[in-house]
């Protein structure tokens, strides 16, 4: 069994940010798993999405089972295999979950950040994931892999650093967000900053968190990661207070605001769990981070002469039912790298589990991942052995 | 120029709910245009969804403007054209746009209703509209005609009372809600509810009203009626405070808390504008109007069997790109009615519009609409000059 270790690495040096802002003093938290090889190549870099942390894979002591968002992905023997490959997990800046963010102090001020954390960007996050990897002594990264706001990192890494990657895995991701994408992140901010708990971003010095407007992001949130099959599939119309039986059993209670159906208990039950741990300033940091990255903006919209810079091999993973990010959208990211030559793999997955599908255990998306990883490591044994011979 | 009066009529019965509760003493607010022909036979029955009213068509005297929400519908010389039909719009129980609803006095406490308003159901509607059919003399109505919620009255109204239906024309509407449409549903009512101005919806006497929960609930509601394409085409990656350019012009302010895109902005005038007029007692009770609709419900799932009842001739119309009440939907009510041999038209409009397209101009769904109603009075006229000869 995989053991996992939370480590964290202090970072004095200020960070410059995309807004112009700067962050100073930070700490970024992070785990690795696997052996980093003498020649330090076989380093594959996991971004993280939303909700998730630099806990990718593996236990803690004493754990039973791994609460690692990625440990089917991840591990000895798994599709990004940890007997082959040294894996980095790192929480971005902003999060909640160990890495600097909004409830630490602000150095300069001596007070909480709240909501005057600045706002970072994807490209801040590969900014400081680069100075990371430095740190470990890393200059080139095997690949670099990601899902949804993680594939945008990965996609951001060839941009910036397309001399350190040599394979990029962008999975469930997009080039950008389409307005309706936007549109949701905008209902889920507005939940949580018109919330009277929400205090300006400054809740933490009340004693309060904005709970209410955190469970209705995330019920959101919930609503976009699935399918409609899926939702039909799992919960239907059934009636929470009905045991499972054939359509039309049970009785309605007639009530506006007592739990009916059973994809109501879902809901408020990922809402409630959400708002006890997640922090309302980096949920904001977040979803914005996801709204601003774009980079074709820099170049009139035109997305292949913004991948003109990558130079790494792609991977990119869609799936048919993910109407967040749509596989049309990792369509346009394929067609934009074509259009420059560039060496790619791309696999559109029947799955019926939409957005959500890239966590979960399909045997063709992980045998596809699988294939892939193998090919990175068989190229890295046929450079060590070029390096003997 | 279409000259619109509201009316009122009081109902001193009690009506009997599905819930088992019952309502009494109760005003319907209804508009009818055009003249009921000497046969009583030339009435259509316009039945409104969420956000609707009686008010379908026409001006009020001195206004300049329609602000009836089907008027490029109903009208003379419009499709559903008043020069031939006695068109009826009637406003719902539980609205807040003059019927009995909420915020009206509860006769048996003497108290306003608030959330104690009894849930009503879209058959507790088909009932109310039957009674005011009842006091204007009408037996039998040329066509039922709603769109969306409206739709599924519509649809009632052919089994709770086929003999008094001719033609009912369902449009974007569904035989009953997905567990996606019911999850959307909650997540409104749950922004609603917690509301701290809600006050267990008895708000009314505190001289407040929830509009943080009505503005959260209206923007997840236009996000849902609105197409991707058409969000995209509309809005994309705009920014606000930008003129209307290539895409990449602009600057990012780098903020959470201000609008920075155009999408956002809209979303957040239509949320303030529903929030003033708005009752949220009403918000909740047609959301779990909606909800509970489901015919199929009491034959064990199977519509076929639960449309076996209707004998009304019909015409259904969809929106390839309504991702609320998709063309799937539309066609399960199809597939039922043809399972029992039913005559019936089936459009599916190929509009980039959404749920949206079902109020809006399109060439070829108007089209289909006069069509339809053209036929409709043809038959009236057969039958009028049959009972002549």
């Amino acid at each position: 069994m995989l053991i996992a270790t939370p480590q964290s690495m202090h970072f004095p040096a200020a960070l410059p940010l995309q807004s112009g802002a700067s962050i100073r003093g930070y700490d970024l938290s992070f785990e690795t798993y696997g052996t980093l090889d003498a020649g330090h190549s076989n380093a594959v870099l996991v971004c993280h999405a939303l909700n998730a942390s630099h806990h990718v894979a593996g236990v803690y002591l004493g754990q039973d089972k791994s609460e690692g968002w990625w440990d089917n992905m991840i591990g000895p023997g798994k599709p990004v295999d940890t007997d082959l490959f040294f894996v980095i997990g790192v929480n971005n800046l902003g999060s909640c979950f160990g890495s600097t963010g909004p409830m630490h102090i602000n150095p300069d001020t001596g007070r909480v950040y709240g909501a005057d954390f600045p706002v970072v960007t994807v490209e801040d996050w590969v900014d400081a994931q680069a100075r990371l990897l430095d740190a470990l002594g890393i200059e080139t990264l095997a690949a670099v892999l990601g899902g949804s706001l993680g594939g945008m990192q990965a996609l951001g890494w060839t941009l910036q650093y397309p001399g350190r990657v040599r394979h990029a895995v962008v999975v469930a991701s997009a080039p950008n967000l389409t307005a309706e994408n936007i549109a949701f992140n905008e209902v889920a901010r507005r939940a949580i900053v018109t919330d009277p708990d929400f205090h300006g971003g400054h809740f933490y010095q009340y004693g309060v968190t904005p709970k209410r407007g955190l469970r209705i992001a995330r019920m959101i949130g919930h609503i976009t990661y699935l399918s409609d099959d899926v939702m039909n599939e799992k919960f239907g119309r059934q009636l929470r207070d009905t045991l499972v039986g054939a359509a039309g059993s049970g009785v309605y209670k007639y009530s506006t605001q007592e739990v009916e159906f059973q994809i109501e208990s879902y809901l408020r039950y990922q809402g409630d769990k959400f708002a006890e741990y997640f922090d309302a300033n980096t949920y904001l940091l977040i979803t914005r981070a996801l709204d601003y990255f774009d980079p074709a903006r820099a170049f009139g919209g035109d997305l292949s002469l913004a991948l003109a810079r990558a130079t790494a091999k792609f991977l990119l993973v869609s799936f048919t039912t993910d109407w967040r990010f749509s596989p049309q959208r990792s369509r346009e990211i394929v067609k934009a790298l074509l259009d420059n030559r560039r060496a790619l793999s791309y696999a559109e997955i029947d799955a019926p589990h939409g957005h959500d599908a890239f966590l979960l255990e399909d045997a063709r998306y992980l045998g596809v991942m699988r294939s892939y990883f193998e090919s990175i490591a068989k190229e890295l044994t046929s450079v060590a052995v070029g390096v003997k011979a």
